[in-house]
C-alpha cells in the first residue's frame, strides 16, 4: 500500500471543510520559522553558520535535574516494572497515584495556597487538546471567544480548528505593557454581542506566552469579575508555565482566586477552569502530559468523557507519578529551576541591551518580548515580517513575529532562551548584536 | 481549589450543545455493565461470587511473551535511557523508528502481502482518536457515514459527538451470518440522499466487533466497487483486530485489495483508510498507540496536524520501536497469539454448547456473538434487556447486549473470552450453564 497514489484518471476526493480551511493557523510565520531552522540546523561543530532555533518554548535548562533524579531512582523510569498493569489500564479517569502527584505538584508551584483535588484533574496528551476540549464544552460552533493579544499561535488550531468556535482578539498594546484590562474585555465583548456574536467565554494565559508576564492580583480580580457579572461568560485559565515564575510578582493563579472566600468569587468558580501541562515547567513535551482542572462537575464530566480521544500513556503516567510525588524533589526542582530561568533571562536581557534592543519586563516563561520596532523600515506587519525574513536570513536566528501572535503593534518578536546551550545562547546574542549594528550602519551610510 | 461548587445562589453555566448532548451513547447498557463489575467484581479469592466481567475486549492471553521479552531486553523498556531526547520530541511526525516499526508489524499481519510506508502512517493516542480523526477529515457536520450493524458501541462517540457527523446504520441480519453486502451499503446510501442526507463515507471494521469475523474477500471486493462507482464516498477500514485473526479464511485487508493492479482498484485507492491500533492484538490499551494509514496525501496532512490533538508519548513510542522492530520477536508473537485466541474461541465455544448455547461461526477477535434468542420472553429490544440484567443480575456476568451494537434481531451478546484467566473463564462458563439450565427448568415446570 505504500507509493504515492492518484490514478490520473480520478479526480481529487473531497474532504471536509475542517480538513481544507487554513483555520489551523499553521501556515503562519510561526511555523515557516520552525522549518527554516528544520531545514540548516545549528551545530556548533558540524553546522557553525545555521539557524539558531529561538521560536521553540522548550525548557532544557533543568534537565540534569531530572537526570540526576533519575540515576539515583532508577525504578522509576524501568518501565518493565508493573509491566501487565500499565498495559492495561486505559481507564479515562488516569492513574490515581499519577493524578495525586500532579494536584500535589501544582500545589507546589502555587506556594501550597490553594488545593487540588485529584478526583478533578482530568488528563489529556498535551495542553493542546486541554484548550481544544475545553473549547468543545463551553462553545458552539459560530460562538466565540474573548482571547487577549499578543497570544500563543497555536490558539488559532487549538481554540478554532475543529470546534469552530471564533476568536475575538482583544488588542493589547506596548501604552499597557500588553496587560489586558476587565474594561477591554468587557468592550470587546460588547462589541462583538452588538455584531451579533454570542460570546462564551475568555482565555487567558498566564504567564503570558509570547509575553514573558504574569497578569497582576489586581487586574486579575477586576476580570474575575467582569466574569462574574457576565454570567454567561467562562473563564480558561491556561497556566502552563505557572511554575516558570521566576521574579516578583509571584503568580496570582486563579485557583486562588476562586478558593477565596468573597461573595461574588464564589458565584463564579463553576465557570472558571484551569489548563495545565507537564511540557513547560518540567520540560516534557515529549511525554504528552496535560490536564483540565474544574471545580464544575458537569465540566469534569464532559471532560473526562472526551478524554478518551487524548488519553496519556499509562507507562508515562507511572513514571511520572514516581518522580512528582517525592515532594522534596519536586519543591527542590521548581526552586532551582526558577532560579535558572530567571538567570537565563538575565542573560538575555543583557545580550539585547548590547546589540541595542529593549525587551517587555518578564518575570516569566522561557522567552522575552523583544522590541524591534526602532528597525523597522515601516511600521505596518510588512516591515515586520520583512526584517523577520532578514533576522532568519542574516543573522541565522529563528524568532518569533509578534504578528504569528496577533499583536496589533508591528515590530515586536518572541525569542525563546531556554531550549539550548548557554553557548549557543551567547553565539545567538553575538549574532544579533552584529546584525542590529550592521543595520545601523547601514543606516548612518543612507 | 478543592471541594465542591456552587454557591447557591449561581445558576448552573450553560455548555455548548455537545457538552450536554448524549449523542456520546455512553448511556448505553454497554457501558452500563462495565459500571456494574465495577461496583462488585469477581476475584477468585477475594469476592468469589462477584461479576465476571466479560464485557471487555482486552487480551490478556500472551502478555507472558511480551514480559519474556521484557525480561530478555530490559533496555528496550528502561526510559531512562534516551530520557533527554525523548523528553524534548514532540514532533507530530511521531519517531520515525517507530513509524518503521508499526509498518514493519502491520506487514507481518498481512502476511507480507501488503507494504506499507512509514511517512504515511499518522500516529494518534489509540484508534479512538484516530476514527474520529478521520470523520473530521473526510465529513461536515451535518453529513453521514454509512456503518454495518451490529457495530462497535463506542462509534458513537467516536464518529459522531464532536464531529456532528451523523451514523447511517446498514442493518445486517442472521440470515447473512450478519454479513454486509455492497447491494446493502447502496440500499442505504440511495435511501439516505434521497431523504436528503450527503453520505460522506463507509466505516467497517475488519475483523468486525462484535462478530468476530473479517470480511470475505469477495465480498470486501464488492464493497470496493461500490466505494468506487460513488466517487463521492470514502472508506474507512477500522483493522484494530487484524492480527487477531486465528483460522481460515485470512484476513482480506483493504490495504492489500487497494493495493493491487485493477484499474476500478487503482481508482479508489486514495479514498481508501486504514485505522490500527496496539491495543487490541499487542494487548496494550493503556499505552494509547493508534495509526491512520492513506495513500491520500491531503488526508495524511490533515491527519498528522489534528495529531497534535493525541500524540503518543514519545516514552512509549521508543519503548515499543525497541520490541516491534525485533522481526523474529513480532512474527513469533503472532504467531502465537493467534493460536491461542483460537484454543480460547474454541473453548467458549464448546463451554457455549454445553451451555445449550450457540454462536456465530468466528475466525478472529477477542469474544464471540452469542444467539440467545431462544431465551427471550419477547423478541425485542425490551426483552433482550431484560434478559441481559438476568444475566448480570444472577449469572453474574456482564456480556454485552446486541442492542447495544445496535444490532436489528434481538437476541445477540458479545460475550469476551481474552480478559481473564482460563479459570475465570471456565467459571464463568459454568455460571452460564448454570443459568441456562434453571431457565429451561423454569420453563418446563411453567
Amino acid at each position: 500500500m505504500g507509493g504515492r497514489l492518484l490514478a490520473s484518471s480520478e479526480p481529487e476526493p473531497s474532504l471536509s471543510g475542517i480538513a481544507t480551511s487554513a483555520a489551523h493557523g499553521e501556515d503562519s510565520p510561526y511555523f515557516a520559522g520552525w522549518r527554516a531552522y528544520d531545514e540548516d540546523p545549528y551545530d556548533p561543530v558540524t553546522n557553525p553558520s545555521g539557524v539558531i532555533q529561538m521560536g521553540l518554548a522548550e525548557n532544557q535548562v533543568s534537565f540534569d535535574l531530572l537526570e540526576a533524579y533519575l540515576r539515583e531512582h532508577p525504578e522509576a523510569f524501568d518501565c518493565g516494572v508493573g509491566f501487565r498493569e500499565n498495559a492495561l489500564f486505559q481507564d479515562y479517569h488516569g492513574l490515581k497515584s499519577f493524578r495525586m502527584a500532579m494536584a500535589s505538584f501544582m500545589e507546589t508551584i502555587r506556594g501550597g495556597r490553594v488545593r487540588f483535588d485529584p478526583d478533578r484533574i482530568v488528563l489529556t496528551a498535551g495542553a493542546t487538546a486541554a484548550n481544544e476540549l475545553l473549547t468543545f464544552i463551553i462553545a458552539n460552533p459560530g460562538d466565540a471567544l474573548l482571547v487577549p493579544t499578543p497570544y500563543y499561535p497555536g490558539f488559532d488550531r487549538d481554540l478554532r480548528w475543529r470546534t469552530g468556535v471564533n476568536i475575538v482578539p482583544v488588542h493589547c498594546g506596548s501604552d499597557t505593557g500588553f496587560q489586558v484590562t476587565a474594561a477591554a474585555l468587557q468592550a470587546a465583548h460588547d462589541a462583538a454581542v452588538a455584531s451579533g456574536t454570542r460570546v462564551r467565554g475568555v482565555v487567558l494565559t498566564n504567564p503570558s506566552n509570547p509575553l514573558g508576564t504574569t497578569i497582576g492580583r489586581a487586574a486579575l480580580e477586576d476580570i474575575l469579575d467582569f466574569v462574574s457579572r457576565n454570567g454567561h461568560l467562562h473563564l480558561i485559565s491556561d497556566e502552563i508555565y505557572s511554575g516558570s515564575v521566576f521574579a516578583a510578582p509571584d503568580l496570582a493563579s486563579v485557583a486562588e482566586l476562586v478558593a477565596a472566600d468573597g461573595r461574588s468569587v464564589a458565584a463564579v468558580a463553576a465557570r472558571v477552569h484551569v489548563v495545565y501541562s507537564l511540557s513547560k515547567d518540567l520540560g516534557l513535551p515529549g511525554f504528552r502530559v496535560g490536564a483540565v482542572y474544574s471545580r464544575n462537575d458537569a465540566v469534569v464530566a464532559a471532560a473526562r468523557r472526551m478524554s478518551s480521544f487524548t488519553l496519556v500513556s499509562s507507562q508515562t503516567q507511572r513514571a511520572l507519578a514516581a518522580m512528582l510525588s517525592d515532594a522534596a524533589f519536586a519543591a527542590s526542582y521548581v526552586r532551582a529551576n526558577r532560579e535558572r530561568l530567571r538567570e537565563r533571562r538575565d542573560h538575555v536581557a543583557a545580550g539585547l541591551a548590547r546589540a541595542g534592543l529593549a525587551c517587555l519586563r518578564g518575570n516569566a516563561g522561557l522567552f522575552v518580548w523583544v522590541d524591534m520596532r526602532p528597525m523597522l523600515e515601516e511600521a505596518t506587519v510588512d516591515g515586520e515580517i520583512r526584517l523577520w525574513r532578514q533576522v532568519v536570513a542574516e543573522a541565522k536566528l529563528n524568532v518569533s513575529p509578534g504578528s504569528s501572535c496577533h499583536c496589533c503593534e508591528p515590530g515586536w518578536f518572541r525569542v525563546c532562551f531556554a531550549n539550548m546551550s548557554l553557548e549557543t545562547l551567547d553565539v545567538a546574542l553575538r549574532r544579533l548584536s552584529r546584525f542590529t549594528e550592521r543595520r545601523s550602519n547601514k543606516r548612518v551610510q543612507n
